[in-house]
Parts: structure tokens; sequence; C-alpha cells
């Protein structure tokens, strides 16, 4: 055992003091501020500060966010944390008996986690603004390309004929879902740990519902102990993102398939292909494989803070604090790369419709079509009508031939050989029943991509799409109205003092 | 290479399609039935059965329902799967122009997701009868020890006294939220994904809304792609019940601490209490250990099924079928043995107040309000206050002396030395502010464990589960009515025809 | 609170105690029963047993053994678990001072542990002749395939021909690197609990080492502590055995990718090839499908062990035993699932060399031979030979040819434009140069395709697959050795008793 | 849809390219200026660079390592990658015809994962010295506290009396298998890829072992393919090194246990205990609430790696390069801070052997060690033994008393009681077997807590510690004789040029 250091421990002031105060310095410090600020203020309206007291609290703390040169700052280990920090510059100011009662009624604890609230906050409207625009942009894409033929997969086969808008409204709507979750996760962020203090409150009767509306909170958070212990306002964010980019990267996975030589359907343009070093003829659409990385680590950032909290006390703790939370930043500035490389991408590339179609007829998805309209036309049970398409399909197979350019009487001959009887469908209606517009034309049911039916849930998306618009928009606007209350207060108690 | 063998090679007979197979008998198969029938009666409507037809589909599915021998019916490779095996039956009791028609307008796509949706809806409902009965519980407990004073603790060590019935009032309204988030999970299982049949709908034009209704879903989700390729209510609903895991595992890590010898403020009666094969002293609250582990493999159960889509393609796969869909019930069954041992054990387990009032005793963790005290009759600053109350806290440390023993005149000293004039403080008030008692009188805020404040919540807590009894009631009797509803439609038709 | 319940709780043994004891029942209680025959004899050799006391004991466990009735065995709770129950026989069979003098200087926490470690070596057994069957199997087929020419993509795109033999031989080599992974694992598995009693040993001076003997362990485990805490013997191997999940789920993307309509260079034949319920073309090799679910759940399932761990005491605790134990065999019942269709799938798949022929000549992908072959032939530096097979590429996407068909001349002015002189090559040569044969002859460095590396390359796994094989039989026989050994001493004291 | 771009687009250098850019600035630019000279000589080895012409080329790398100005060096799109802009500096100083040869025979794919395993490499180095010393340091504090009594737990009771040398062995020994575990891991790392080029190696018989030499790796990488595409370098190591943290994390748990007030068997000194803003008596020991973060938040970060590669192919890929090799070494960075920080803990810490006294007696945890003494004395069975003590604690705990104040009368009736005759043991016996010295030193047994079986521990992880040291070292020197080695090879060329 070596000598015994005074605290800090150079070993714990290099490995876990200096790396939070810079953490700090750049994303907290001015949320703890405003909090001052906002302390100072319900202090004097609940007159635990007196007039003059809260005007020299308040015109210290500007002085200090004025002349504060955080460039210069560094962690000495002197003050325990930058909160510590700032008494200090406050007692330097104004004396211990007037300074020392900002901290009444309040703890590290509630400060700590409304900061970081504060701070989520702020990245989730950032957030809501990218992804509703990525949103926006896919819909602008699917509208555009609403008519544009393309193969869609099953276990990884060409299934069936759809368009590129119907397919990209599949993504935009789970991505309105995935909004919708993130909007739940936010009522929880959006409730005020002020008052908490330590964990069990205080006895000085402070209004926390006055507290969370000066700092631009939906509400107080209940109960105290829940304000400091629960957490799951950053587990609920962090899971809802997590999805979010779990479910991109599924649509990731699509690109990747879709722009890859061989099917080709979907052609990215120059500025987005990177090309071999050795290999003269390659064209890689490398984006597409960054997006899935980054799909694939901004999940991983996310389930970081969930692994943090896992087996943890339920209660006040570092693993809910600081380092964590901008573990978790990480996660949402993954997200603000993904979300606009993703949408330039798609914005620029474009469908190569002849070799979409190339593949349509070589893999004859338009068949399943073909089997109902022959129900509808021959009044066959779909079992017969399958047995007969199934049938064709083999001989296209066997013949090493296509659905287009097969003979009519193969069909003729396939069908009365199942139904025992001649088809009444004429060779006309055989080759427009097979076509990839036709099958598309008649698919008019809700969710189905008929141009009716697309067109419908398009306006469908649009609507929903401006309601979270809105609902975002207020949930900012509550902010900036907060913000200005904050500011006023804080005005009007310097010039009365 | 071996010779080449049939369909289903034995291999993938052996380690894939027997065991799915089971897996349907086991979970699914009563669902596609019900499919099976919604579809019958849908497609009559729609005109696409006659009324005779549907007759002779409806009755031979009930047949088929009554006379199935699960144990007798074994995997053979004869049919794909169950839903083969089940068309199979229909055509040699009806021949192929009849049974034949059923399958018009879906797919086994649809159907799967469906049948997904359903169990999965099933799952949902018991999960939350037993859920809010555990919450209905820890209230009980709450309510009980609304004026049991235990100490809560930060960063590991006691901080503060509060009530047992604040504490767990935490753990509820953390519940709570966790019910909040599953609930608005279920809004994505509960939109029916019948008509998408592929991937694309038909032409049939089926009403996807009334097929929705027969089976007791809120609605049709809308795009026929994310039907079956979005998985989104699979997702969000393990995402969600993987936060319930991780939280309720961190109370535990609470109760695991509260039960240690040495704390032991939380008394695990013998019923709950497992001996040592060799130390014949020790008293094993090991239930306590259970639940952490149970939390710890609910919530890796939870993230199997995320993990099992992450980076697979946004189609149609088996990766969000039925393997990872039966994966997925392990965690419910994990959570239906959590929380009724959870509760089990909280309603059987008590406060040992002796024990919790010698530590705060000994820790002094009424000392917080001691200063906050100072505050209000002295009218000093809190960080002047927070002064004194240290000094007398390293006095109290140095002198191996706890807070119920210290002489009043070394407080007096400290005071003096400090303010630089006595206190008013008389050694009662002293006495009296440094009680947990008092302490706890005084936490009258919002959220704070006074009777009052608490009172207060218990009420909006009662409330809160009240309306989210409701809510899941209402769930449940949507099904039931849909239930009542498809019986009385399939009866309807088998009587008509 | 209700009435207090005995132990144990009902809903304690509900949901742990009954669930424990089929787990024991279905696949520890053999393991537990060799280890008290090994502890009478053990205890016999210390003279802590007498002649006659040992033969009476194990007379007893054998009589037990043959007895039991698995099947009737229920969980009642007047034996605390499986173990006590074997004690109150024992008991009831010989009076309480000989039977009670079997658990002399050991505890549940030792047995518990070396139990779970016998049953990890056996599945760990049982694994490894799966593994190194697959990896026999990949080996076999990529010596038959060692000429057949396939595409190397890299970023989705078509990058390199080689052969089907090199490419899954890079898989071989992943592979048998995965088994060292395991095998090193194993190490730690391989080293027994007994005599750590509760923790810290007994003063019994019992000889740990033959102890370890007489079950078929390498080794003792040293620190008493960890015997019974570390639990590393078990994170160890799944997190191997995740990696093995992992890696193999890579390739399988690859088989996904391959077996694709577009691509469709490996053809899967129809004994793994499942049909669609209303498209009639389609041909799903499905299984595919499966191995990169089950690989994923498999991963899954490991990591469920490492979670149950996570922030849990270093120490005795539940965390790391039966149930978390239990549910990590799921990941090994996956290994033998997912292992035998592999190879099974490969086995019978075949390469489809018309398609890869036509796809290498589409995305002229020897382009990089044919620039390599420049710089030998024509004594320029690589990078311009570069610039002339770019432009060469170049030319033929926007001719809309291939490189088989492009016209000699056009080469041939291209290099003139380049190098300011003309070409050497003649158009024989440029032909040779341009053909995957070439491409692949000239690659006989260490790793490459060429036949020459190719051969040695097998020959270095064929030896390394030997010498696993070697080290897997040698675990197994010291383990049938143990076995032998221990029923001797067994036998031979009851005979002499 | 937009204007096109040239590449490369915005969105896609801002996303990528850019901070892409930044990380090989920051991580590995020098390792590829190595590749660079190393290839260099290879290729003039191999005649394929004349004399002059690798004089040349090495002296112009020379000239741009020297002047590289790294602080104003920005991504700007004209190079696509850094390896592009080197290689357009070397055009710059030496024309195409020369500059343009030093690429042959290579690839950026080689390029790449060779430079992550180098710098991989280097990080491993660096943690092995950490790790060592970190086992180094508590191997000494280990050796200090051999006969330091404290409480053992088992299921968070105080279980048995060893001493802190025996329970630091506990971490001690498993620390070493980690180290083992890493150290397997680094045999992957140790393979070079280059020559492997983009997947299949080249024609120009370069020779791979030699290049491995000269970078400094114990060999060439076999299988091309494998060389690019396995990835499992990486997946090994953070799959060792996230059981580092796993592991180490739970070690914390016990710290974070030991040190909570009310156990407190653990002293942390001031210099690493945090005050409370608003709680004057709160100690915390906060450090070890940082390390178990860390160690959960490393862990994170290690899965981060291997969710980045699953499900994707198994080629070479974005998904395995620069940014998610980035992203490991947050890792690392994460582990050095974690191993200083605990092992400054510990060296300064102490325990509070009153404490620890004080909770033996009262928990009596000595008591297995009277009923092993039992049987030993009085030649009654074990669980006779058993019983005696077990009726003794029962007696002990409902007369509120501890086991060294209990009068040795109770003890003997109770041994009558049971045994039907009076136990021959005196009170001075009795007092003796209950001592917690008496307990640690009849565990003489192969690692057992007493002072003869641990001193022949520590001198076994010493032994252990010093071949790893050894190995450690041996890695290194062939890396700084590889450094030398080309370094000379180069200043040997530049000079005969």
């Amino acid at each position: 055992m070596t000598e015994p250091e005074k605290f800090p421990a150079k070993v714990y002031k290099d490995t876990v003091l200096s790396p939070l105060f810079e953490g700090v310095k750049r994303h907290h410090w001015r949320y703890q501020m405003r909090i001052n600020q906002a302390s100072a203020v319900l202090l004097a309206e609940g007159d635990l500060l007196g007039t003059e007291e809260a005007r020299a609290i308040l015109e210290a703390l500007d002085d200090i966010l004025r002349n504060l040169d955080l460039d210069r700052l560094e962690y000495t280990g002197e003050h325990e944390d930058f909160f510590f920090y700032v008494e200090s510059e406050l007692i330097r100011r104004l004396g211990v008996e007037v300074a020392g009662k900002l901290h009444t009624g309040r703890s590290r604890n509630d400060i700590d986690h409304t900061v970081f609230k504060l701070a989520l906050k702020d990245r989730l409207a950032a957030l809501f603004d990218t992804h509703l625009a990525l949103i926006d942009g896919l819909l602008a894409v699917a509208e555009r390309e609403r008519e544009t033929i393309v193969v869609a997969y099953t276990h990884g086969q060409p299934a069936q004929p759809t368009t590129y808008g119907h397919y990209l409204a599949a993504f935009i709507e789970l991505s309105l879902r995935d909004v919708d979750r993130l909007l739940h996760a936010v009522r929880t962020v959006d409730l005020s740990s002020m008052g908490a203090a330590a964990i069990t409150t205080s006895g000085f009767g402070l209004d926390r519902k006055r507290m969370a509306d000066l700092l631009g909170f939906a509400d107080a958070q209940e109960n105290s102990y829940g304000c400091i212990a629960a957490a799951d306002y950053a587990t609920g964010v962090y899971s809802a993102l997590k999805l979010v980019f779990l479910h991109a990267g599924r649509f990731v996975q699509d690109l990747n398939a879709w722009t890859g030589f061989e099917i080709g359907h979907l052609h990215v343009p120059d500025a987005y292909v990177q090309v071999s070093s050795i290999m003269p003829q390659k064209r890689n659409p490398v984006p597409v494989e960054h997006l899935r990385l980054m799909a694939s680590l901004g999940a991983a950032r996310c389930e970081a803070v969930l692994t943090a909290v896992h087996n943890t006390p339920f209660t006040d703790m570092n693993d809910s604090e600081g380092e964590v939370q901008i573990t978790g930043y990480d996660a949402f500035d993954t997200a603000q790369r993904f979300m606009p490389l993703l949408g330039g991408l798609l914005d620029a590339s474009t469908i190569d419709t002849a070799k979409v179609r190339r593949h349509i007829d070589e893999a004859g998805i338009t068949l399943a079509e073909l089997a109902d309209s022959l129900v509808r036309t021959e009044a066959i049970s779909f079992h017969q009508a399958h047995e007969v398409a199934s049938k064709l399909a083999r001989r296209m197979i066997d013949g090493g031939t296509t659905l287009t350019k097969i003979p009519f009487p193969e069909f003729a001959d396939i069908f009365k050989a199942v139904l025992k009887r001649p088809a009444r469908l004429t060779e006309a209606e055989f080759r427009k029943f097979t076509t990839p517009e036709h099958f598309i034309a008649v698919r008019t049911m809700l969710g189905g991509p008929a141009p009716s039916a697309l067109s419908a849930s398009f306006k469908r998306y649009r609507r929903d799409l401006a309601a979270k618009r809105a609902t975002v928009d207020a949930l900012r606007e509550r902010q900036r109205l907060a913000d200005d209350l904050l500011a006023r207060e804080v005005a009007r108690r310097i010039a009365d003092g």
C-alpha cells in the first residue's frame, strides 16, 4: 500500500473525474445553469430567497454564464465536480450567507436527472426533425414512384410484382410507428425530477409543478424516489431508438440485395458509388453497407445504455448518470448520420425498370394473379387454378422459357388436363392477366398497390406525418415558451432587485 | 454427394419441419382453424363462396376440430406443414372444387402473422392480468406499510429515511409506466394482417376490416407488404417486455441487499428461506436470487427475438415466424413465474423495524433534515446549515457515537463556531429534528413520503390502475365479442346451408 | 399479508422448486449420483469411511440408482431438492450414523458446479463430434469442388472468380479456429470443483486431485472460492459457442444470396425446397433461412448465459446454477440441429456452372487479372494496367457488352491511348488472360485458389482436423477410463465390504 | 430527385467519408505507411520493383511520412480515401510508371485488415501490460493480506470466514484465465492478411510469409478469402475482452457490497470517497460504482463489434472495417481506465478487522467448522454433527446472542439430546473450534485458505504470471525486431538505390 493520498486520488481523477468534468463541459453545463436560474426564481417565489438575494444570485449566475472560459477550465480536483465549482464561484462573489441559499430543497440527484432529461429532450427534438424529414423524403419518393414496378421478395426469392411506391409505403408505415414509439417514450422524459432532492423531497414546500413549467417539462414526475432511481426515461428512449435502427437496418438489407449486380433493380448514382483499387470493373454502392453498419452500431449503442443499468440497484447511482448518458448520445449522433444518408441515397437512386421487367418475366411472378384471374373468369376453385398455374410454371422452367414467351396452347393444354374441359380464357386475356400492370391494377384492396389504394394510403400517411409534425412542434413550442418565461423571470428579478 | 432425396430431406425434417409441426400443435393450430372459419365466412359474405359451399367447408372444419387427435398426429413429410395437412383433410372430405376455394385471396404469409398476433394477444392479455395483479398486490403492501420507516440508499449507502410505502410507490409508479409501454406495444399487435395475402393483397376485393372484426382485431394493418414483413408487432412487444424485466430486476437487487444479514431490513419468512447443506447457521432467502435470475433470463429471451430479426431482409421470412415466435413465448412464461413469486414474497415479507431504526441512528441519515430545519429556524443559508451538520457528522463518526446519543452541547459548540453566534434551537427541537418521524412528516411535497403526499399518490395509482384494468378488460371484451360473433356466423351458416 | 406458510411457499414451489427438480431429473441426477459414488470411494480411501460403511453406502446408492422411478418422482417440498431426497433415502436405508457420513467435506456448492461441468463436458463432447463431422463433410465437398468455378463477392458485388473449394476452404479454416476456441474453453470446464465444499474447502484433508481423477477431470480447480464462484467455465464455453453461431451465420448469409433467383449460383435440390401456397412459380430454399434463424437464436441463447451473470456478485449463487445451465443447453441443442442441416444441405447442393460463367462474363470480374497480366507482359506499372482495364470496363458497360464479346481492337485502342504505344499482347493472350481458368491457375500463392495451393491447404486442414479429432478422442477416452475406474472401485468396495 | 451530384455526394462525404478519414488520421495511417514500406521491400525482393524504383518509392514514402501535416489534412473528396491520397502523392513525386508499381499484388482489402490487426496488436500489447500489472498488484495485496480474516458470502449471506488473500486469489486465478483467453485470441490477430489482395491472392508469386515477417506477424493467414472475410481476429478478441469486463464486474459487485455502510468490511480511504451535496453524513465510495459502470459499458462496447457482423455476408465489407474497428478501440480505452482504477482502489483500501470479527460472531459463520470438528473429535457422522450445529444456531438466534457468548452448557445439552450421550469436547476446545483462526488454519487442502495452501497457490500464480509476462514480452520483442528489420531494409534500399 502506498502513502495515503488526498481526495481525489490521482488515478480516480484521471480515469473518472476529469473525463466526467469534460463531459459536463461538452454536454450539460448550460442545463445545469438553467436549473440554477430556475431554482433562484422558484425560491424567490416561495419566499425562501429575498428579493435582493434572488437578484444577486441571478446576476452572479449571469456573470458566470458570460465569463466562463470553458477552454481554460480544467478539472483540478479542488472542487469535486462542476456543480461545486459553480457553487464556489457564487460564494466567491456573494458570500456563503447568500450564495449558500441557492441549494435549498434540492440535491445533485434531482439536478442531474433533470439535466439529463433536458439534454435528452433536445436530442429527441432534433431527432424527430431528422426522422420526420426522412419519412417526408421517402414519402416524396414513394409518391413519385407510385407506378414504378418492382419485384417484391419473400424468402429471398422474387415473389410478386408491386410498385416501388407501395414497397416504400411499407417502410414509411413502419417508420411512422417507430416515431410513435419514440413519442411515447418522450412522455417519461418530459417529467421533471426537480424537488425530489436527494430522494425524498424536502420540507420546504417547493412547487414542483411550477419548477417543471419554468424548465419546459410537461409535468413533475411524482414519486421522489422514482425521480432519481427509475431511469426509465433513458431505458424507454433507447429501447425505442434501438427499434428504429433494427427496423431500418432490415430495410437497408433489402437495398443491399436490390443493388447487387445480378439483381440490380435499384440503381445508385455515381455520387454514392466507390471503386475498387484493383478490380477495374467494380461499382460498389458502399453507402448501403455503411448504412447497415450504422444501424447495427446504433442499435448496439442503445443496448449499451440498457446493459449499464442491468442488475444495478434501484437507487440513485452513477450507472445511470454522466458517463452512460453521454454514451447514449452516440446513438443519437449515429441516427443523425444514418437518416440523412438513407434519405439522400434514396432520393438520388432510381429503379432500373428494364431489369425489373426482365426478372419479372424470367421469374414468372405474375402467375399468382393468373391463378386468381382463372378463379374469377373460369369459376373454378383457387386450388384448381393454382394447380393449373403450377403446372404452367413447371413447363416454363423445364422449357427454359419465360412467361411472356410461353405459347398459349401450352396453357390451354394444361388447363384442359386439370379441369377436364377447355378454358374460356382467350390468349389476349391470358397475356393481359400475366402482365405486372394487370397484377397491380386489380389490387385495389386496403393497403394494396393499385393506384386508388395506394393514393388513399399516401393521404393517410401525409395526415399522420402532419399530426406528428404538429406534436413535435408543440413539444418544441412548449420548451421555447418555458425558456422565454424563465428568461423573463430572470430579467425581471435582476431589474427589480 | 449422396443419392438425391425426395422432399423433405430427412435431416431437414428432423431439424426443422417436425419441430415446427410440434410447435403448431402446441401453440398455434387453433388460431389457424379460427382463421379458416373466418375466411369461409368472409368469402361467403363476399359471394366468393356459395351458401352451400360455405356450409360444407364450415362443417368440415368443425369436424376436423372435433376429431383431430393431436397426440397421434405426427409430422410425416407427406404434407409440408399443418396448413397443408388441413387443406388435404378438407379436400378429402369435400373435393378440390369446393375445398379448394377456402384459400381464395389469402396466403400462408398473412395467415401466419395473423396467427402469431392472435397468440401474442392472448399471452399479453394473460400477462396484463398477472402484471396488474402484481401492482395491485404491491399497492396493498405499500398502503399497509405507508408509515413503516425504512432506509433509502444512494450509491449503496444509507441516505435518508423514508417509508416502505413510499419506497414501494416508486416501483409501483415505474411498473405502471411499464404497463403503459406494453399497452402501447399492443396497438400494433392489434392490427390484422389478413387480406395482405402473400404480399400485395389480391384482386378479390375482400373486406379486410370485416375480417379484422371477425377475428377480434382493432383494425386491419394497412400496407400489405408491411403486414407480412414489418414484424414490429413482435419487436415492439418484446422490447417493452424486456424493460419490464430490466426494471423489475433492479428492484430485486434492492431486495437482495435488504435481505442480506448485515442490513436485514426486510425479513423473509421461513416459507421462502432455504438452508445450507453444511452451514447450519445459514438462512438463505434464495427466492430473491431466483427472481434476479429470472429477470435476467426473461430480458435475454426478449432480446433473442430482436436478435433474430437483426440484419434480416425486410420481407416475409422464417426469421420472424414459428420458431422465433415460440422462443418469445418463453419470455412470457418467465414473466408468469416471476411476477407471482415477487408478489408472494413481498406480501409475506416484513420490515425489521428495530434493525431499521438502529441503522438510521448509526448512519445518522436524518442529518439532512437537521440542516434543512436549521435553515428554517435559524434563518441561515443552506450551505451554512450543511456545514454545521457536516461538522456534527464528523464529530459523531470520530466519537464513535450515534446521532441520538451525541450530547446537545456538541451541536451548540459547532453551530457557534460556524455561525459566530449561538443557536436558537433548543435541545428538544434538536432531538425532534433528528428523528425519522419528523424527517418524513415534513416531506409533504408532491411525491414525498409524508402521509398526506403519499395518500394522494396512492389515490392516483389506484385510479391509474383502474384505468389500465378497464383498458385491458376492454381488449379482452372485444376479443370475446369477436369470438361470439364468429361462432354465431359459423353456426348460422352451418344451419343455413 | 396472508397467513404465514411453511416452507416451501406454494408460489415458490410452483415457480422455482418444482421446475428445478424437473430439470435435475431430466439433466443432472445421474451426475449427482456419480459424485456420490466417488465421494464414498474417496472418503473410504481417506479412512473417513470404514470399509463396511463404504460398502453399505455404495450398495444403497446402487439400489437407489436401480430403483428410482423418475416418472413417478414429483417434487413435494418434503425435501428441499433432489440432493436432500437422496440423502433421506440413504438415511432411510442405513440410518443417520452411516448415511450421514457421505456428505463429509463437501457441500451442495461444489457438487452442483461439478455436476454442471460434467454435464457440459458431455455436451461438448457431442458437439465436437458434430462439429468435426460438419467440417469433415464440408472438406469433402470442397475437395470434390476444388475446380468448380464460382463468383467471389466483396461489398455485395461480384468481384473475382475463384473455386467453390477455395471459397469453402475459407469457412473451413474459420471453423477450425472456432473449434480451437471451444477446445480452449474446455480447459476450464475440465477442472473439478469437488473439495471446495461450500467455499473454503474443509479440514478433512481430502485429495482433490484423486477426486478429479475418479470423475474424469483433467485436474482440480485450485482456489476453492473460485471453484464455486468464478463460473467462467460456463461463460467461456458459451462465449466461444456464440462465435460459432455468429461466424456460421455469416456463411449462411452467403448461401442465402447464392440461392436467390437472380444469382442462383448454388442449386438447392428439391428435397430442401418449399413451395408457396399461392405463388405457383416459387422455389423457396427455406432451409437456408432456418439456418440463419437458428444461428441467430443459438447466439442469443449463449448470450443469455452471459447476461445471467452480468452484475451479479462474485459468489456462489443461483444466477449461475440450475436454471441458467439448462437454458444454456438449448444453445447446444440448436447447434445439434444447425450443423447437420448445414452439412446435409451443402452435401446435396451443387453449383450452377452455366449461371456462374454467364455472370462472370457479364460482370467482367476477370479484369483484375488482365491488369495483372499486363503488368507482367507489358512491363508497365500496376496503376497503368489498372487504368487500361478500367477504361475497358467502362467501354464494356457503356457498350452493353461482356468481356468475352468485346472486340480486341477496342482493347488495343485503349492500351495505346493510355500507354502511348501499342500493346504487345496478342488477341489470343487477351482472351486467355480474361478467362476464369487462367485467373485461378496463376493464383498459386499460399492460400490461393490454384490447384497446387488449394491442395496444400486441404492437406493442412486434414492434418489439423485429425489432430483435433485426436484431442477430442483423448478427452472422451479420459472420461471413459475414469468411468471404468470409478465403476471398478465401486464394485470392489461393494464386494469387499 | 435533386440534380445528380458528383462523387462524393455531400451527405455521403459528411456522414461517412470524412469521419472515416479522420479515423484513419487518428488511428491507422502509420500502419498503412508501414505496409507501404514493406510492400516496396517485398516487391524489390521479388524483382517486381527495380533497385532504383524501390529506392525512389521508399524515399518518397519517407518524405510523405516526414512532411505530412495531419492537422491541415482534411477530407475533400478529391481522393476517395487516405490510401488514394498517398498514392496520388507518390504519383505526383515519381510519376505513374514508378509510383504505380507499389500496389502490385495487393488491394485495399488485405491492406485494411492488416492495418486493423497491427492496430489491434498494439492495443492488446498495451492491455496485457495493464492487465498483468493489475494482477501483479492484486497479488501483492493478496500476499500482504494473506492472514487478514474476511467474511465469504454465498447467496448474499455471510457463509464462512476466509482470508482476504484467499478471496483475492479467487479473482486472481480467474483473471489469469482471462489473460489466457485473450492470449488465445491473439493467435488469430497475429496472422497477416497481406498477399490475399482483394480475395484470391494474385499471380505475382509474392512471399506472404516474408511479408508477415517484415510486419511482425507470427505467420500469414492461409486462405485468402478468409483473410479479408473471416474477421474472427476481431470477434475473437472482443469476445474474450467482454469476458474480462463481465468477470471483473462481478468482483466489483462484491466490493460494492463490502463497502456498504452496514457491511463495511472494506474501508475505502478518503482519496476515493465523494460527499453528498445535501446529506452531510454520507461517505460515498463512488469509484466502486464507476467501476461497475465501466465494466458494463466495456462489455457492451465489445458486444457492439459482435453485433456489427451479425447476419452480414461472409465477405469483405465495411461492417468489419474502419468504423467498427474504431468503435472497438473504445472498449480498450475503457479497460485502460478500469484496470488502473481497480488496482489503485484495492491497493489503497483496507479490511476493517473489527467489523469483520463482529459480523463473524453475530452471524455464527464458524459453525460449519464446529460441525466438522465434531465429526473428527466425536467420531459421529457429518449429518449428526450438522444437526447439533444447526440446533445450536437456532438457540443462538432465538436467544439473540452470538457464538462467542453462548454458554457452553447449551452446546453440551444439545449434543446430548441429539447423540444420546455427552460430548467429549471441552469448553476450551469448543471455543477454539468456533474461532475463525481455527477455521482457516485447518483448511490446508489444495486451494484452501490455510497459510500453507495459500502460499503454494501464490507461488503458482507468481509462476503463471511470470510465464504470461514472458509470452507478452516475446510478442512485443517479435514486433520490435520486425520493426527494426523493416527499418533496416528500408534504409539499406534508400542508401543502395
